[in-house]
């Protein structure tokens, strides 16, 4: 039998915790499945003596993740303290210089420093693996760079972060209005300690830069992602889609147009009887499309201990086995930056407006669509009692310049209350 | 660089034919990612002269699949014939004792046949691939296999047989008779040669066998799935499921239990809003539920040409990695056979019966209910012009025992005009 595989994890909070739990019970399993024993070495957190309800007396103990990081009796360094820079960073270097394959759920890290870390790994001939880093307990990371390697990828979306996922189904079926339901999400502890990394969709947004970056064999390039957050959503846009047969999802798109790739993270649409459509709560999918599997749909919790640990203890396992794949899918000589297109792909939209309510009104709305080409799916007037006449829009195939150069126009003569609300409708 | 990847191929048809292309197509690529050329040595069909839409002038021609198996220039043998013994277990055989790994599409001789060629690979050091054998281009052993190996199962189920899907889709959306819209599945050639492995669930029973033994770690064991096809759905149960919120589904269930493993591949109601309710057509859904992961959803098409050889180039390339793992997750020595539990885990039914319309009766049907500690959920009875009176019934959870001694009564004491239907519904 092979040596024992021996783990250095740094941070034990949810998900540390959670990688303890399942190697202590399952020992006896894994190493059966493995042909190896599996052994933690030592472990390190910001507090000693905190409970976890594990004991950690069968390890050795390191106060600085950096030293546990280059400790001589780890194979494998395990990196679950997060952040972008800092002591996270500087002691997932330290274990590729010393030889010591990573495992880390650090999408932030990936997304921003993932290709500098990537040559340090190649260089040092270690591999960073990181299946908890994009969509929890879903072996999305996985799919994409193993099972369906014999695909060239043409689209990969996603919902991808339970909290925004969880505040806007809040809002539709509570009929809470955004700042109810964030409320509601912050009292359960569901945002991160800058919320804005979940409702601006930075969080999910550094999981799309990994997913593109193994689909189509990129260097990840988090700033090229056009950014929008749900704080923009309301719950009369929630129910105005609704009605038109639609839901709101904060939804990651990544796909190949003629110009380059086009990457964005943003309130979309979608079919309220779809797959994505009916994703409800804190739970995850992502959708795979590819030439010679059309598309695979996977779907899971995005988030939590066990979810999150199970994704850890996989990547565990392949390295006990000696599985090593360059970070992103290539080595990264073979990575080959894509240029952004942003705005390329022609989809339909929905309007929301509120219309001054005055005679031609609507003759001048529908003039300044059909002055920027856009033509019109499905309208619908609803009846009013004050000056504005709320009216939906679902338009033809468009692009998004359309759009807000009409958005504009509108805004600029005055024909609605507020400028019209625009959401693109993603075809699923 | 390491020395090339050089593969046999056995079969020809759609699969094989699928994987030359993906092969020839993206060589270059798949050679960048799995850092190592992958070159195809010989093949070997039926008929060599067939067009096929590919050239095969680069690679050797054998005749015979058992000479491909054991060449010394090939380094795995890709068995895409089919059939449970003959040539194609043979020609496995061959190359396990040869010291080739194997990769494979087949599913019956891996339900049947398995132990046996998973100890043949692992006393000749070699290893069996198979994920193209279940769910298509869904990369549902991986998951299993490899991406949830931090979880102890408690629940595998699926919808793993496109032909049948489609047969029920079809009926509910076009409103016709099993029989019209299995003719309609035939001469689309969706069947297989032999039917019945299609409609009596025997095909997904295999892929259910393979499921099973990942999941549980035990041997394959395909004689103890509780077997019951399609043929007995009819366009009356269909609606009346719908009635009630319902779809009916060729559900394959794996499930551990207090007296040992409980396999059934049956029709089966699930809530018509469900994931597996919303499945269409051909499509393939299999779900996996894990202490640690809760659940996860897998879904992509089940068949084809693409979607199948992009299963087998995942395999292929895993190979190139040199990645083996033992045949069903375990050594063949860990595998522990689980005792057959049938019948155990309670659920809901939903009973379906022509009342002989006499006075009396309904009370009677209940009181039969009641006596077998049957209690009811819901109940519709329908308006009627004739003798009987169509009623339906939703039962809360009892157990397949007490239904089917219920079902015996009534029909005995000819309470009903015909047997009464009895459907599980499935727990989701």
């Amino acid at each position: 039998m092979t040596p024992p595989f021996r783990l250095g994890i740094a941070g034990l909070g949810t998900v540390g915790t959670g990688v303890l739990e399942i190697i202590q019970q399952d020992a006896a399993l894994l190493s059966r499945k493995t042909c190896r024993d599996i052994y933690i070495s030592a472990v390190s957190a910001r507090a000693r003596h905190k409970d976890r309800g594990v004991s950690l007396s069968n390890f050795d103990w390191e106060e600085n993740p950096i030293d546990l990081a280059s400790r001589p009796d780890i194979d494998v360094f395990i990196e679950l303290i997060g952040g972008t820079k800092g002591v996270s960073k500087e002691a997932v270097e330290t274990a590729l210089i010393s030889g010591k394959d990573v495992i880390t759920a650090n999408k932030a890290m990936l997304a921003i420093h993932g290709i500098e870390l990537a040559e340090l790994a190649e260089k040092n001939g270690c591999c960073i693996r990181y299946e908890a880093a994009v969509a929890g307990g879903i072996p999305v990371i996985k799919a994409l760079q193993e099972g369906l390697i014999g695909n060239r990828i043409s689209r990969v979306m996603g919902v991808m972060n339970g909290t925004c996922n969880y505040i806007l189904t809040r809002m539709e079926k509570a009929n809470m209005s955004y700042k109810e339901a964030f409320a509601e999400a912050d009292a359960l502890g569901f945002l991160e300690a800058d919320p804005n990394l979940d409702i601006g969709g930075i969080d999910a947004g550094h999981k799309l830069a990994i997913l593109s970056a193994i689909a189509f064999g990129c260097p990840p390039n988090f700033n090229t992602i056009n950014l929008e957050g749900i704080d923009q959503v309301t719950i009369e846009d929630i129910k105005a889609a609704a009605d038109m047969g639609f839901k709101i999802k904060l939804l990651g798109v990544s796909q190949k147009t003629t110009r380059g790739l086009e990457q964005r993270m943003q309130p979309c649409l979608v079919p309220a009887l779809s797959s994505l459509g009916q994703l409800e709560g804190g739970t995850n999918m992502v959708v795979i499309e590819g030439d010679s599997v059309e598309q695979i749909i996977l779907r899971g919790p995005g988030a939590g201990k066990g979810p999150t640990a199970s994704a850890v203890v996989s990547d565990i396992c392949d390295l006990a086995r000696g599985w090593k794949i360059p970070t992103f899918g290539l080595p990264v000589k073979n990575l080959s930056p894509i240029e952004n297109s942003l705005s390329d792909l022609p989809a339909s939209y929905y309007l929301r407006m509120l219309l001054l309510d005055e005679s031609g009104t609507l003759a001048k709305i529908t003039g300044v669509l059909s002055d920027h080409s856009i033509s019109i799916d499905r309208m619908r007037q609803y009846s009013h009692d004050d000056k504005t006449a709320p009216v939906l829009i679902v338009t033809h195939k468009t692009t998004r310049n359309a759009i807000d150069e009409a958005v504009t126009e509108m805004t600029e003569n005055k024909l609605t209350s507020q400028p019209p609300v625009a959401f693109r409708i993603e075809d699923l």
